[in-house]
């Protein structure tokens, strides 16, 4: 099963649009996790287990795993999502982007080494860049085109012809890169009005959405602006705001009460 | 000493522009290192002891080690070039970039993980997902602007009030992101005209020039075009026409020839 066709049952059979993401930060986990020497793995892997079923998707982000020398645990938590919750893709996010030569290189890691189902991948490069990506017909390719952080205007934003350019971005992955319909874009949460706009331009390609909780971006406008005519097309991620819930003994019941109550909310705009 | 007081120095002392980039294909690897389980160490090593001469910088790319999964053998390589040629920075090439919270996990990786004297980073998610590097004065951040690949003008060369994306980019990084003076720019060989633009922009800035030799890149055009008034301002770089130039047991030797090569003709336009 491809990642999209994986996504999509996802959605329809959960009936869930969250993507939590796995940002481990050691100072951050729960007390009963110090001196555990493999803590990396055990705290990500009782957030997978206990967020599983609120879950459309799983997104370790990898410097925080690069941070630490934890490519190992990184890996291993990929094989148990896969083998433990099947039917969960898990999206690597590195927003990797090369030329096309070194690109090989960052698919190996990706969809070999770590065996994601899915890649952020930066655009800056152009086409060529990112087609190693895109050849691996089975895997998804989640494409930055408008991020949710203050800075994210200063070449985003830039007009061209008349549009931003983030909306150029748009257009090239949706009507160019995607000849596989494995494409998907990031786009922020923060100005509802871009995501109407990207979704305009791009019909059903997914988005992956972050900066709803931590970052302040509101759900009920997230939705209304961005699903697609099915109501879904949308994985609304959110890492910190359910990866610590409680840094007490409950960890696991909160971050799963967390996930919980984000696909709760963004059901209710559907 | 600062990534950047190290560079002009070693440019004036050792009269040099090279970069060596260490790009490891164990593929390509002489047949002497078959079977060897450290073979990536080993062949790094040697090609940094028999180029060192004639390097003003050395540039592991990360993705080759990644695939690999050789983080270990990364890491060594950049003590390993510390310990055994000081002077010499090492530029870890892999163009990150992330939101800010992310972005110095990235940081972590780079500068501490590794150890490494200056980053490459892309701008496409604006200042604040590249300041986490630029607050690390005494280390470098070369910062993508124009690339060498065929589909770098998919973003890069779109008209933005009358100038190429690329330009922008040079002036931000020049006019705002440079306030430690620790910035420099990826401008590819590929287009010396592109080359003198940027340098007119940006003044004194330091380029890394990759798209020579393998991609095609004329050497006097590049100098003429893209040094500095005192005949430097350049990290010009090769990586496989260095790395691979013999796959016999002359490895070592025909690699410190390439790079002398390379010296050579930068020299005689500078």
């Amino acid at each position: 099963m491809s990642f999209m066709q994986a996504l999509r049952q996802r959605w329809q059979q959960a009936g869930t649009l969250v993507c939590v993401g796995l940002d481990p930060e050691p100072a951050k986990f729960p007390a009963r996790f110090a001196g555990d020497a493999d803590a990396v793995f055990a705290f990500n892997r009782d957030i997978i287990d206990a967020t599983a079923e609120y879950a459309c998707a799983f997104k370790p982000q990898i410097a925080h795993f690069a941070a630490l020398g934890a490519e190992d645990a990184l890996a291993r938590l990929v094989a148990y999502a896969h083998a433990n919750h099947p039917g969960i893709p898990v999206i690597l996010d590195s927003k990797r982007g090369d030329i096309g030569s070194t690109a090989q290189h960052y698919v190996t890691e990706a969809f070999d080494r770590y065996g994601a189902d899915a890649v952020t991948a930066n655009p800056y490069l152009g086409r060529d860049s990112v087609q190693p990506f895109l050849d691996r017909a089975d895997r998804g390719v989640v494409v930055l085109c408008r991020t949710s952080n203050p800075g994210a205007g200063d070449l985003q934003d830039l007009d061209v012809a008349g549009r931003p350019l983030y909306q150029h971005v748009a257009e090239k992955v949706a009507r160019e890169w995607n000849g596989h319909g494995n494409c998907a874009l990031v786009v922020g949460a923060t100005w509802p009005s871009q995501l109407r706009e990207v979704r305009a331009i791009v019909g059903d390609v997914p988005f992956l959405v972050p900066g709803v909780g931590a970052q302040g971006g509101d759900v009920e406008a997230v939705v209304s602006n961005a699903k697609t005519a099915d109501g879904t097309g949308l994985m609304v991620s959110s890492s910190r705001a359910i990866l610590y819930a409680s840094s007490g003994d409950d960890y696991a019941a909160a971050s799963a009460a967390a996930a919980k109550s984000l696909r709760d909310q963004i059901n209710r705009y559907r």
